[in-house]
């Protein structure tokens, strides 16, 4: 059994996978109409909200482009911050659009800069925006979303767009208590679902910008998934699969309690932290504060070939890490452990690499038997 | 068993259905690097096409805004040849999206007339794509689309964007042969898929036209797809349970041979056609020789309720139709038989009509017993 160990896809519990191959239904009839009504209900707690939640077909790229078109104008000026590759990808969205992008980047590896951000706030006041990235896979980095809302949207009154891609249901992530206006999140992170399903929240004042919003939008409208949900349908044929998986996985996570998921990835994460600390190696964020409890970025070790070390443990251990990406290629290697994770599972992580770093050329300080 | 009877999900084999409970792999490894590879050139063999073909997460209007959005800038004018409800969709995301839209309507239950359309393209000359609905299921037709890709594309120079949706797979299209320069189709049809995944296929000249197209995109973005392609990726995490259902279908559609995948499809629409006709009922096409080969619509007898005879054969025969959409709800209903359909189905349908009809009131034409 191969040990998927990368920021998501995820591996998916037996029961849940069995679902995905009941047998179609009509997506506008009775049934479909109970499912649709009960997993939204159920998405909305996990969001922790009380405002409208949409289920769409689509990768969390897609969730990224509807927080962005149903609320903007072209020519609307937004702060785009930013600490790695995912968190790039949302102004570069926004300026597809034809948004004007103020980009405060941040040093792959290190968190959001409040003061930072309440400079940029000050010093372009026709800011409508501020897009965040809640937890960037491609460092292993959180940022304290609970405070940048607070900044944005208590003392600045500007619209919260949140990437939650990776966060949501595996990081506690408050939509309302925090003022998140829209959270985007997708079906491959902590629900152990299968890749094909995104949600995204949206608030009252997602609604009022939303009327505004001169962005073109079709498949990604949400004003037509909000009228069509009052009748108990999607707008368009949904991927009914994954909504059968997603009833399953509500049920499995409200057994467990949302309270449970958050400990169990912050144990996943902090075993996996202590593991490669003790294996000699270092975390790339820059505090451990900060370090992420879905996905562990490790720097590789001067001297040590990534894709060599990554290769091993994928042919020799049945374990796929992921590389770095972009600029961080070559540099850092990552361990995914969100959604459905086992101890035993990173522990055989930390043996592979135990046994595999020694043939990249670095001694783990931890000497096995 | 329900016999799911609508235009689309339909029902899956069995054997496409286990490989949907497959365990998650990484989309971005050597794995579903072959699984891609294959895939898409199955996709082509049965678009007919040597162009590109790119493989999507999203339903079937996801890949219609593709068509459009990769091809067109805000200002084009195009001509939107409609016969029914998803022609007029085409059109309105068309719109949207900045083009000029000029509107070519035929009432429903006709087929496109050629020479309206020449009409329309010498009326206006600066016309620069023609949108046509391949099979509109809203109505039961099925357009000539290879004469008139031939007036709109040979005749007339204008790139052709088609809606295939419920077409390929199902019904001839020959891709390359007939210049159809973007063709888009979803999963849910003839594929014998569940739904998820969207196809859509890319001329040389829509690439020439992509080139210089300057409407708005990011998700539907093809420019990226085929970036990651030539690395043997999606650019965003795809509907990876859907890939594996798609490795088998084309594999059970190779094995079959399209030919007689179109001779199946043509043989359980003309059961049907003769079924409805044997009850004393009238099809909703005005000619036989435009009706549909994946659904059959029929118009509702004077005097009967619609939505009652549905429901009766849902609950009482465990049979489930579709109405009418739109200004067609009520005056007709339609029986899919795309994808997997076999003949003891349409058997049963024709066999619970003639119970359920008397029920609504109307005397069919075939006494049973």
């Amino acid at each position: 059994m191969t040990n998927l160990r990368i920021p998501g896809p995820i591996p998916v519990p037996d029961d849940i996978l069995e679902t995905m191959s009941w047998q179609m239904i009509n997506h506008r009839g009775p049934e479909f109409k109970d499912i649709l009504f009960r997993t939204t209900e159920g998405v909305k707690r996990v969001f922790e909200t009380k405002n409208d939640v949409f289920i769409m077909t689509s990768s969390g790229t897609g969730a990224m482009e509807a927080a962005i078109v149903n609320t903007l104008s072209p020519g609307d000026k937004i702060v785009n911050v930013s600490v790695g590759v995912f968190g790039a990808r949302f102004g570069e969205i926004a300026s597809v659009f034809g948004a004007e992008v103020v980009k405060l980047d941040f040093p792959y590896g290190t968190a959001v800069d409040l003061d930072k951000l309440r400079d940029t706030l000050n010093a372009h006041p026709d800011i409508k925006a501020v897009l965040v990235t809640h937890n960037e896979t491609s460092t292993g980095v959180t940022n304290d979303l609970q405070a940048i809302a607070a900044v944005a949207k208590r003392e600045f009154g500007k619209l919260v767009l949140v990437d939650g891609i990776s966060s949501v249901c595996s990081i506690p992530l408050s939509t309302d208590a925090w003022g998140c206006d829209v959270v985007a999140t997708a079906s491959q992170k902590g629900w152990m679902l299968p890749p094909g399903l995104a949600f995204i929240s949206f608030s009252e004042d997602a609604w009022e910008a939303h009327a505004e919003a001169k962005m073109p939008r079709f498949y990604f409208d949400m004003s037509a998934y909000k009228r069509y949900f009052e009748i108990g349908q999607p707008p368009y044929t949904p991927a009914i699969s994954l909504m059968f998986a997603l009833d399953l996985a509500l049920q499995k996570i409200e057994a467990e309690g949302i309270g449970s998921v958050f400990e169990r990835h912050f144990s996943m994460a902090q075993m996996t932290r202590d593991g490669i600390k003790k294996l000699g190696l270092t975390l790339f964020p820059r505090d451990e504060s900060i370090a992420s409890n879905t996905v562990t970025a490790i720097n590789v070790p001067e001297g040590v070939d990534a894709s060599k070390l990554i290769g091993i443990l994928r042919t020799e251990h049945d374990i796929v890490l992921s590389g770095g990406q972009a600029s961080l290629s070559g540099k850092i290697f990552r361990i995914g452990h969100m959604g459905y994770t086992t101890a035993e599972e990173i522990q055989e992580v930390m043996d592979a690499l135990a046994v595999a770093l020694p043939k990249v050329g670095f001694s783990p300080t931890r000497i096995e038997a």
